[in-house]
């Protein structure tokens, strides 16, 4: 059975040393009482919660799943008392609002719970997830009476929340959305429709469920612009504001899926049930993008805290189990043959690994300081750059994360040889779990569109511009400096590559709008790993400094990793970009009745 | 449910077209019967049991698995009667010796045959799979006696053969092997030892199993030199040479695995069970090697298999499925939405499947024929030549292959969005499927050494000289071709880094012996990139003589295929290349302690 050891010291590095995080949270309004000390704190008393409470339930959520029987649906043994424990501690609510009952403690520490949570249990991490982006739709675009009603049970834990948007012939194209709300004489819609795909539809850990559904007005336009967002309750508060009256939500059933089988995923029937309109009529998708955002984000987590439980377990491995001899001469010569990690083919599946997690771990913490820095800062300029960021690396860290953490939970599980493709051994569970986050939240190629067609280019092109000059501004300052040159150069020659290729990207796709898609995919990798190859410089700088008085040898792996970064992972960029080059009129010349 | 239809066209375009198979084989001595209308017949009628028999048992065999129960394995409803029918259509022995009761066909032809199956229904295909690598291994090297007694009813698929090498302690470094064979004295062997991971191990198809089991005589010397390998029946052949008394053989258990359910994987416990030395004492290794080259290039089929598979049902989805429209304008003006199909992202991935199969077909049918060359062929010279390509493409089709199949299954399973999760459509189990390939046979790291450190080296370099030469040739015979041109120069480049490549990594090898492992895994893939491109300059030579006067559009896709191999799948290499040459270093600057 699969181990986990919260990553502390990683995210301490980043946060205190890479970010300076400290300083610039606690200066925030609402922040005075972050220090060092409580987010120590925090990530301790969490990453127990993780280790000790969630990750013993992993594997055998897998392998009992959820069960369905007419229309309730029991999670696997373990997890309601699991979720009790979760949310009397109050982790769900780390970074809401203390005025509904949250910690008011800044995203960035959520996000570093989040990756734990993941490395932990996905399946279980879905159903405060979920309801985490409700809560962040909710606050933003319901009514006072709504949020008053609603948020504090809700931010406790004690209601769940969904986002029912997927119809069975509708999925990307929410255009295509049928469900209708039509009009009560109270002022509410009555919701009939069937969604599905419905993560947390229905459920035993909670006293309730608060579904946030989309649909379509009597009068509505068609398309997208005619669609409206509704908070539909499984039980309609009671004047006490228990659950009371079942509400003419059911589910019709679950699936059975390829992982995630700890995670409910049910059709949910909405038969003249009673909604209440969230937002405007007929901005239901705008409103809707609030809670897709932060889901979003939270998808690209599942990649990497799944990438650092396969990697921890996979050295785990490589250390104890004997298998041939290195080829520099035998290692271990009191045993019958050498550690697998002295393989030079071993350690590049670990620290392809290694390197793509301690690169993302930095890129979405500090995506997430940025979070703060855009709802907090005093400065609207610091609040809209930092707003900026946010919008164009959220795509990255969907897709990115959840790409990388698909390829490398398959190379641990490599590792382990056979064993690998044993359910006992846990391994295959990792890469099974992994793959829905290329696919859910908007599959990757969906995210990639999104920062090629609307990223790139909203606000006449102002968010690559800002990253860019970002970019060559770190470039700029540090260049000069000799012992960081092997970080430097590599970093260079990738933002000169990346920035060619976007302005080639542009021009080009003026000519044919196909352009943009069929260079999706593979730029928002070249996208991604430039970024990481900014950050993978900034950590050496930060390691650099530090190297010679350290005793533990962290930051010397540190640079090493660092190294091995540039050096075998980022020039990838290199064919894809000159795959891109080649043009979306490869893909186009083909008939549809040639495939 | 996923459906399947035999790739008969593009089969035959590389056996009579581009490999013009028919004359070489015809020609070959025991071939005299071979004729392009028998070849398609074969294909035809295989096709049909494929599509027919064994396709609409995959999906209920992955769903059900089989079932252990006090030492009996039962396969999943349909396998039984299908294999009944399978082996009565003589197919498991299609390039048997006939005077073993086989059909005397070429190799060539069972490898067209093996695609289809795999594509099929991998479980299933692994019973008869497993037999035919032992009837080749025990027609290598077996007495006479062996040899008559148990290869009529392995050929005739009513006696069943397995592979026992893996023990606990033991899969890659055979050299541990711990299960001993004291002589008997009537010249058996008493067999002794647990061997795990055994496909077919113990199932209920056929009324025998006959197991090789690699073990140490008593005196045997530590290390691969001290393995011999035994024959080990199930039950015993009484003097009718029926399966008779029970032999000291068990299945302990079968495994619950990612995928390939419907196969049994099983622990085999051999309790002083009597067995019968193959070939010479302390050589079973060589012995056993027949049998796994055999078995290799069947599991590269399987990605071949899986990646068409799940390509045929991927553009049908592709086809139906009508979400947004095309950033052309609206193509489908009567539907709410465009096909999945107009969309470049989606052709990305459905091409970069196909380009990959229809390459792994030329490269896989190539390779039989030169099987069949080196078997029968009069010239020694002839025979050493063809024997040198097939020992060194076979890492390759194994590895690359195996690589490709997971990540097209994956391709094609993201295609159909969140239906691609779900069990119901069949596509997740592609993806399951094709997980072991990477591992088992060999791992394809261990592939990847097989390539670089023993393939590059073994008769001062003569094999890939060979090979290089050839490709040399065939660039210098062509290059002047202006038509050809974009296929040629790609081709040329490639060609060229390889060769680069390999005389750096030959000569960095020499200061640290580390470099061959560290290159292993990126080499091989750019050594089978290249291979494809120089099969897909070929093809689309070929489809460039006829694409004028042909009105059935194959030749203006085997066309645009190619050029999306070059302009989008090729270019890897470059990154491959860079990442390569930063070397051993990066990964061995690490402690062990350090990871």
């Amino acid at each position: 059975m699969p181990s986990y050891k919260a990553p502390i010291r990683d995210l301490q590095f980043v946060f205190h040393e890479l970010l300076e995080a400290d300083e610039t949270l606690h200066n925030l309004p609402g922040f005075d009482e972050v220090s060092p000390d409580l987010v120590d704190a925090i990530l301790e008393e969490g990453g127990k919660i993780c280790e000790e409470l969630l990750h013993p339930l992993n594997q055998s959520g897998d392998q009992e799943g959820c069960q369905f029987n007419d229309g309730q649906v029991t999670t696997p043994k373990g997890f309601k008392e699991a979720y009790s424990t979760y949310i009397e501690g109050g982790w769900p609510s780390l970074a809401a609002d203390p005025e509904l009952g949250g910690q008011g403690l800044p995203e960035t520490v959520a996000f570093m719970m989040e990756e734990m949570l993941c490395s932990a249990n996905v399946s279980f991490s879905l159903y405060p997830g979920l309801t985490r982006g409700a809560i962040s739709a909710l606050n933003h675009h319901a009514s006072d009476e709504l949020k008053q009603q609603y948020l504090p049970k809700m931010v406790e834990g004690r209601w769940s929340g969904t986002m029912c948007l997927t119809e069975p012939h509708c999925g990307t194209d929410l255009g295509l959305v049928r469900t209708r709300a039509v009009p009560n004489e109270d002022g509410s819609y009555a919701i009939s429709g069937t969604k599905i795909f419905i993560t947390g539809g229905e459920h035993d850990l909670t006293e309730n469920i608060i579904h946030l559904v989309l649909a379509r007005l009597p009068d509505a336009p068609e398309g997208v612009r005619g669609i409206s967002l509704f908070l539909v309750p499984k039980r309609l508060p009671d004047a006490n504001n228990e659950p009371g009256e079942q509400n003419g939500v059911s589910c019709g059933s679950i699936e059975h899926k390829m992982g995630i089988k700890g995670s409910a995923t049910c059709v949910m029937n909405f038969d003249s049930a009673t909604g209440y309109l969230v937002g405007p009529e007929n901005k239901g998708l705008a409103c809707m993008f609030t809670m897709m955002n932060s889901e979003r984000l939270a998808i690209g987590m599942q990649g990497l805290g799944l990438g650092e439980v396969a990697y921890q377990n996979a050295v785990e491995y490589a250390r104890e189990r004997l298998q041939s001899r290195s080829a520099t001469g035998v290692k271990a010569p009191d045993k019958p043959a050498d550690p697998l990690l002295v393989h030079p083919d071993i350690r590049r599946m670990l620290l392809t690994t290694r390197a793509y997690n301690e690169g993302a771990r930095a890129l979405a913490t500090w995506t997430a300081m940025n979070i703060d820095l855009a709802h907090r800062h005093p400065d609207e300029q610091v609040r809209q750059e930092a707003d900026d960021y946010v919008a164009l690396i959220t795509p990255i860290i969907k897709a990115f994360f959840s790409d990388y953490g698909y390829e490398t939970t398959t190379l641990c599980q490599q590792v382990y040889g056979g064993h690998g493709y044993i359910q006992e051994w846990g391994m295959e569970q990792f890469v099974r779990d992994a793959r829905i986050a290329q696919i859910y939240e908007g599959t990757n190629g969906i995210q990639a569109l999104d920062l090629v067609r609307r990223k790139l280019y909203i606000n006449d092109g102002r968010l690559p511009k800002r990253f860019f000059s970002m970019l060559d501004n770190y470039i700029a300052e540090n260049g000069d400096n000799p012992s960081l040159a092997e970080f430097i150069n590599p970093l260079r020659d990738a933002n000169a590559l990346l920035q060619d290729l976007t302005s080639w990207l542009i021009a080009e796709s003026e000519q044919n709008p196909d352009e943009l898609g069929a260079a999706a995919t593979d730029y928002l990798r070249i996208f991604a790993l430039t970024t990481f190859a900014w950050l993978w410089a900034r950590m050496a700088a930060v390691a650099l400094e530090k190297v010679e008085s350290d005793s533990s040898g962290f930051y010397r792996t540190k640079l090493n990793t660092a190294r091995f970064f540039m050096g075998r992972l980022l020039p990838q960029i290199q064919g894809l970009n000159s795959g891109i080059r080649s043009g979306a009129g490869l893909m186009m010349a083909f008939d549809e009745s040639e495939f």
